[in-house]
């Protein structure tokens, strides 16, 4: 499997609506602008970040159209295909092929509790089905349970997966996999916001960390420095990005869910810096309040992440 | 709201697949018949005994159009509209009210970690966007968390909901929610195969069994005795449906997931009974090995459940 | 293995402390003495709601010795010997034994992770070491793991345990387990406040209630409605104990964790009915606070349950 | 509070059993002086490595004073004081401060479920009767609960505690903790093995690694590069160290459960390098097969861990 470089910062990126809910183009187009202009080296579309797993189909497909015309070839745009079972995954896995992604990114099964060999089946099946390099995406939190490292690294001997995305939180595992990788043409990926100075030192090819919508700078001067083999700069950049990813925290977690109090907190920050027009996210997740916006704005201010001037 | 009768035993039926693993539209009509002919008071299309949450959009709806075809107005038919957020619900929920479904089922969001509040805000959304019932299923082994039993109270007294449906296995809570509702008309149904007679006793309207494909007789007589008032033949006839019950554990789980394990006894059942020809379920799930299969026959043997002989 | 009958009515004793945090001796001899007089078929003392896993082993001896004198041997006194490992069970577990324990109850090992082969060792080791007879204790709430129900029946059938106590709250298990013993002289109690009428539909031989501290006679008057046959009086006994039951939640929730909520709500209700004097549980479980204590005394009002005018 | 250094590398000691399962005091003498030997910067007596919750008081005593004995003052000895509530730490609490503890290890209460604010009571109460420093254990795979970071920044802000020694495998929230207390004299200590570069890049004060047990000059060499800011030869010596961790898991995990097969690793492994005399774990902790402790030796090998020639 020869597929585009997977490597280095790859944000997951936010899927704007408009106050009505429905997906905001010329926002959309914006953000990705706004990524492009930092120096990221890919977008994942159709992510967590990016409430996919959320979105009708039609805004699913139409989201993805609009990514991959700001991108225009200039770096690799994944797409994410996220549903319950292999048909379903398929179903969006084409439409994207079709509608021009690099590679396509899948979850687990979910909504059904698998074994570990029926999620190694549902990867072969996948990849038997695409001819696009399939990206396997290990969100426990949300599917319930783990892909196994053993699994990972023996998809990724098979040549069934080309990358791993990990979501997990575990690093000790994520280290397995890279050890268990070592020789091979594979990308292992981290989605750790507040780790991925960490996972870097640890061999990681790349990071997908959802704040990155939100400061696409940061995570690309991190990246840096450990290119430059530079870590105690790496570990006060992360210091930095993970004081800022506090933001999530604002909303009381008592009226609404973790996805929404972070979800929300990316696009009132993403307002507050003039990239997007409207907070709002996919129903029935909970927008965050107007005192709650504002406190995003004062930890923005603290970070030293002022609006955005000017925009492609 | 003044919808059908949610009550009695109302079965979730199974979705035949042919060995191609594509809707077998014969089968499922042999299926609702030999149902139908048990005396049931309802059919649950579309459920996780019916790997709804599975199956693309098309055998989702082809399979609902051949349930409404085959029932034809003799009991009411319960359409799932199983998916991870209020737009996609709302999709499935439309097509199914075009469909004839006479009522809506729907889960909390899943894939996403909600707030009760706004598991609430959901079934208010679909409520407000749908001209059928709608019903709560509550099923967190699959969703991740738990409706809990005061939002369903407070749905019920609101008029949001029509009735639960509880895959929860939390009797204690099944029976709070029924003191809440008592002077509703509101329909409380328990999913479980085990505890039917106590939920009976304890007031429940109605049961949703998914062995009910298998013996849906047993089922039958058991709601009989329980109107009865006799206890004891009730939780009688329960131990003898409880013991065909562990046809789910025939598969090695090592294997195979719970799931594949479960859905694919129902099945292999089904074949063995000659109700339907394929036990396959849908990708990435697993099939039963040929061993487990004859295993189920001799339970099917020890449970005095015959092949049936004529059906529709 | 020949012991005494563990059947009936066997409240799970609370553990008076002074306000100082002491053993109330005068208090445990008057809960007993209201317990006895109120018709109970024995008395668990070390249990959780004697929150015995918490108090000091000086404690714990003397307030077995306090209840094994004023039983007298009216009833059997069953001594939980909850710790960790074996060596540390058996060690309260000979104190028991030699304080005059009847029957000794033991959980599987926690603090640590073991497997159902190891929980399987446990109990032999213990039933070796021990001359009475074994409660195998299920509280996968506080161990962190189930007692598989095959382990189970096969450590009945084995001889190595005398009785289940189940407060897993499974009562699908709980059914399991009763079938798969139904030949062997084996008690299967359950720890349920709230499914004891479910639990004696289904063959359970006898109830061990925290609330049964609280109202020892609804207890009593629910077994006896058992014993006949009357499952709807049963139930309706029930409804009304589960309701009381709500005492447990007066509590704020963010404050106090949902031990201390119960155990303290039945203390403060032991206190308005005047049978002990302090409400006070073992550091560091907080207290309730006045105004969740009034909040008991009204549902005590409201279940009819006055202050006991002579106790022993 | 101005107690004893707690930094560098800090085993949690092994507690080496005789084939009848009694304290081996000589070789407890031996494995401390090789643990000396290798230039540990502390001994942590009575931690889950230790398995000290679930030995007897007996044992544990005898345990803490035969280190106390063999380390004489050299390096600071931490005493675990593990036990489910506050009286029951308080009676280990002090008898390790009697034979000689320099500080005090303590877990959240356990058993039990309790709030956030009831574990902050309990470790308050702790330090309000001690004479030592009081170090919280984070360890919720034991404890069933996660010590919140935010409480732990408050306790240690509030003198209440000296250290943490996190076993949560959370980097994330150690990081959080770290940035809470950089301005105090508090110490950060991690019980991960196979993270152990990553939080002392991330500043943490100190190691505690059971694997330390079985190779101790590692973990010193791991720590000298971190002192040096020479991350990349940390990294390396941590992946010599993570691929000789895997000998906790040539146990057949159906067999026996995860702490069996770390521990009897650790302690298989000490026997195969000479140290100590035998592998046996505390009851009904379950020991390894003959074939499964020669798989150790393969690694141990590997690793180019030969016996150990002379022991004080």
């Amino acid at each position: 499997m020869s597929g585009p470089a997977l490597r280095g910062v790859i944000p997951p990126v936010c899927t704007p609506l408009t106050a009505a809910g429905e997906l905001d183009v010329p926002a959309l187009e914006r953000l990705c602008g706004f990524l492009l202009d930092a120096g990221v080296d890919g977008i994942f579309v159709g992510g967590s970040s990016g409430e996919a797993a959320l979105l009708t189909d039609r805004a699913r497909a139409a989201a993805l159209t609009t990514v991959v015309g700001v991108v225009a070839g200039q770096v690799p745009v994944l797409a994410g295909a996220i549903d319950t079972s292999a048909p379903r995954v398929l179903d969006h896995a084409r439409t994207a092929q079709r509608l021009g992604a690099d590679a396509v990114v899948a979850t687990a099964p979910f909504y059904v509790e698998v074994s570990a060999r029926e999620i190694g089946a549902h990867f072969r099946l996948l990849a038997g089905a695409l001819d696009r390099p399939v990206v396997a995406y290990d969100i426990p939190s949300n599917t319930g349970r783990k892909i196994p490292g053993e699994l990972v690294v023996e998809l990724a001997h098979d040549g069934v997966i080309a990358a791993l995305k990990d979501s997990s939180g575990d690093l000790t595992g994520f280290r397995r996999v890279l050890a268990g990788t070592r020789d091979l043409d594979f990308a292992c990926l981290t989605g750790s916001e507040t780790l991925a100075d960490l996972a870097l030192l640890s061999g990681a090819h790349g990071i997908v960390p959802g704040l990155g919508n939100v400061d696409p700078h940061g995570y690309v001067r991190l990246a840096g420095h450990a290119r430059d083999g530079d870590w105690a700069a790496a570990r006060d950049e992360q210091r930095r990005l993970t004081e800022l990813f506090s933001i999530i925290t604002v909303a009381d977690a008592q009226r609404i869910g973790p996805i929404s109090a972070a979800l929300g907190a990316f696009k009132a920050a993403l307002v507050l810096r003039g990239v997007i027009d409207h907070p709002r996210t996919c129903d029935p997740l909970s927008p965050l309040l107007p005192a709650e916006i504002e406190r995003i704005g004062d930890r923005l201010r603290s970070a030293g992440l002022l609006p955005v001037a000017d925009l492609r």
